[in-house]
């Protein structure tokens, strides 16, 4: 009878691990750093040694792992095949093969951040939801969509690239993708101080901002504290995603929201900024839908991969 | 062996139906009238006799039928329940039960925008695609979406509604949803009427389109043969509908979109100013989704109902 999976999240500095029940509970985590040299080649034969020795170390059969599920980052189709991952130095070529070559054990391969909306949707703040958009507030703003209790791939691997909808026709610099005003550009960790060094600018109202450095931490303490410049910074971060927000529900109609990344450490305040502008723009059928904060943090990833081989 | 097919698609005026052999021919279409006295409770038994008398008029046994699509206004779920059909007077209940309650044949049932772009990628515009954003250009802006050859209905049967995308934050109107903004306000026939009054009462510029009636046919038709204030109308038109529909491609990353409704007869005229538009709001990898038009017409909804159980 197989009892384990393993879950691989695979990111540029290092690959994290995670050894799992068939009840989805974590038994062990781990990280080996990302060997980006000679196009990544390195980095499927070090997963698949650091499985085996963990194996060896828990004395697990091979007949008792029902398979691997890995995440990275880049377009990944539904069959495992990625289609260049910039950051790893991959070209293209089919994950889910190549390391079931290595293990001869059943693998499952997906982009990174659908497979932590996955890991949220099996375990986290969306664990109970079949249709649900996870949304990273990070360096950038990344999506992740559930439709019926399966990743959204989208027909190039693109799905979910929700930080990159057009919000603002008023936008004089580029987004990282060359585009001008995207969701990413307000909404993103970045975002919050582009717009927070904006308003600051405007006038020479007092606020705590003006002292020490600029974050989105920053930003949304200093709300916490009442400070009428930075909610009026939230406000705005909060118009500009529960616009994105709205338009993805007008596509989607999920069932609920989780809301992750850095951004997310704020907490429930930022639902105070973001629901009412989704109120406000969203289509009558889609307001009923709810807003969480993610719970696996760091660990979605991992959680989302075992979740391929032990939720599907 | 069964062989044939019935798809229904059900309308505020008249109920249009279709049989279908099992290869998608439709062998006989016709229609009844849609009877909504008594909160529309004759619509689904006046469907089953006419079933029954087409299949006695053909000598088709009951053997013989492989099930009967429904396609109806309003939500619907995919396991065939309606919530509320205001067009129809319907309340909440089980399409698919009932009427298989009165036939004793399979029953499957969808929105009738989200049938009708199913019955485009089965055997119109969108055939051999199994990513499809369907895109209906009539009274409003109506949307059906299909991932990996499924509907793609939502958690509240909301899915697709991009009509109500919002789109400008500079607009004093309401869409007819309450809404101000609404991609609707400014794609739909209506839309590209609005758009024109709008530019015609700017300045005096000659237009052909100062002379009789304004509709979205005129528009084009004034486009194609060059009238200057025509294409600044057109290009208007295209810029909101490709930023809507990049938005959506920022969701659910399609392959194709399928342009249907009254406005896409203007032809491909329609893709000179959609294009340009999408290829400049999308993110890059979604830029390789395809333009073609809608080829089944009034009859995608009884297509796409036979589809349900045809192509399954």
């Amino acid at each position: 009878m197989s009892k384990y999976a393993f879950g691989v999240d695979i990111g540029g500095t290092t690959v994290k691990l995670g050894l799992f029940d068939k009840e989805g509970c974590v038994l062990a985590k781990w990280e080996i750093p990302t060997d980006k040299s000679n196009e990544g080649s390195a980095i499927l034969p070090d997963v698949a040694d650091s499985i085996k020795a963990k194996m060896q170390e828990r004395g697990i059969d091979k007949e008792d792992v029902v398979g691997v599920g890995v995440g990275a980052p880049g377009p990944i189709d539904s069959e495992g095949t990625v289609y260049r991952a910039v950051n790893l130095g991959w070209g293209v070529f089919n994950i889910a093969k190549v390391l079931n070559g290595y293990l001869d054990l059943p693998v499952k391969a997906g982009n990174d951040a659908n497979v932590a909306a996955f890991g949220e949707m099996w375990q986290g703040g969306g664990k109970g939801y079949k249709n649900l958009v996870a949304v990273t507030l990070g360096t950038g703003v990344g999506g992740g969509i559930i439709v019926e209790g399966n990743i959204l791939t989208g027909s190039t691997g693109a799905g979910g690239e929700i930080g990159h909808i057009h919000i603002e026709d008023n936008e004089e610099e580029c987004c990282g993708c060359q585009n001008k005003g995207c969701l990413e550009q307000y909404a993103s960790a970045t975002g919050v101080v582009r717009l927070a060094k904006k308003r600051l600018a405007k006038d020479n109202a007092p606020s705590k901002l003006r002292n020490g450095n600029l974050s989105a931490k920053a930003v949304f303490d200093a709300v916490k504290e009442g400070d009428e410049v930075a909610i009026e910074i939230a406000k705005e971060f909060g118009d500009y995603l529960g616009k994105g927000l709205a338009a993805v529900a007008g596509v989607v109609n999920p069932e609920v929201f989780v809301i992750g990344g850095g951004v997310s450490k704020a907490g429930d305040v930022l639902f105070d900024y973001i629901c009412p502008a989704y109120q406000k723009y969203a289509f009558h059928g889609c307001r009923s839908a709810k807003f969480v904060l993610a719970t696996l943090g760091n660990d979605a990833g991992i959680y989302g991969a075992a979740g391929l081989i032990l939720n599907s």
